[in-house]
């Protein structure tokens, strides 16, 4: 019995790459990689500050990165651009198939679980109207600790009350997918991007692309010895993935 | 008085892209993308089995990040071919200036504290000649925790006996200087890229290389609210700057 559906949010709910159109108009030509980097950066130092036991929240970490990839790409700029570019991610876009989905598992308790703080998440949830179908909010601010450690699982049902069996957790996040299975939740995978499309590209010599890379580094499910419950591609099927899991 | 000097393996005193000539020859033209990408998938590894609590020795986690790097670029091999790339790592080329800047501080205790499993660690030690300058080669297979956890860290005095605040420790990798200075320890940065050139690089539109963005990514030092003590080109350095730090 699936009592809860819990959803990460950065790249799942959410369209992190809708700030691609920001940093492009902030600076010309740079947009996409910069979106790239500053996602790759912000991971790890959510990784490398959980393991050198030095948390700061998710809005920190996430002007670090922000600052070290404007840093490495020499690209100079004054605090205005720095703040407008901070600023879309308070506003990212919900993935277009997010609010049908949610409204139709509403016989569940629906959750997010997120690195974000929760003054970030907040901010978020309220600007895309998603306050009205989510029955939690939950950041792992409250544990210090950032996903994939267990201490970030564990806070679903330490705030839901729902036990990690009867969660279905989604996330289009490889890492993060095999942190919720370590952990023992049911988890689905959503595959944003299609693999078959990244390989492709590769074989068709496009290795010169440095977007094609970071994507593919990204995007399919990591050698961890774990493996999902379950891959979608749109977060529509997730109703019929629920029921059918009961049946 | 700095009593020890402790340095990183990989990227420190061996040269971890020297197996590019290997994975160039298996697959020609992707030489140098499978050892990045390799790379970053090996420390992301790393990091992430230390959080979900599900360590494998840094052995299993090289060949689970070479499978992941072939399979995202649709690579198809024979064991043959996989188990001649993972050979070089046994057999990694020094950097030109460690032997002799090893050689010149043998007044002090010296030893290698890294992510390498013992088996791995005593192969290269021994290939490359430096068992007859090193007084300990310290894994952090014994704490199954990799670093920058302070768990790592601790084996040094642990196998050594020289407190935090005695040691120097040398590394390339942005993250390890970070991790060691949260510990507590001296730290020098041994730039391995210049970081000028890196920089230089991406405003002259080079942005088309997935190498440069990827080394610009990995080689730069990190925003995590933490710097080196000593910044450094060459270990070649290090004898003057032990000197100068006691003095």
């Amino acid at each position: 019995m699936i009592k809860a559906v819990v959803f990460d949010a950065y790249g799942t709910l959410y369209d992190i790459q809708s700030v691609a159109a920001v940093t492009e108009e902030a600076f010309p030509g740079y947009g996409d990689i910069i979106t790239q980097i500053w996602r790759i950066k912000q991971l790890e130092y959510t990784w490398l500050r959980s393991l050198m036991m030095r948390y700061e929240d998710f809005s920190t970490i996430t002007r670090d990165s922000l600052t070290y990839t404007l840093r490495v790409l020499g690209l100079e700029h004054d605090s205005g651009v720095f703040e407008r570019i901070m600023d879309k991610y308070l506003h990212l876009e919900l993935y277009q198939d997010a609010m049908s989905a949610l409204g139709a598992m509403r016989n569940r308790k629906l959750a997010i679980l997120s690195n974000g703080s929760s003054a970030m998440l907040d901010a978020l949830v309220r600007n895309s109207g998603l306050n009205r179908v989510l029955d939690a909010t939950i950041s792992v601010d409250t544990r210090k600790m950032f996903k994939p450690a267990p201490d970030a699982y564990s806070l679903i049902e330490a705030v839901i009350g729902v036990a990690p069996a009867e969660v279905l957790f989604i996330s289009s996040n490889p890492w993060d997918v095999c942190g919720a299975k370590a952990f023992g939740l049911n988890v689905a995978w959503i595959e944003r991007v299609m693999p078959e499309a990244i390989a492709l590209a590769c074989v068709n010599s496009e290795l010169v692309s440095p977007l094609t890379m970071f994507k593919a580094i990204r995007t399919q499910m990591d050698e961890l010895g774990l493996e999902p419950d379950y891959r979608i591609h749109a977060l529509t099927e997730l109703p019929a993935l629920v029921a059918a899991h009961e049946s």
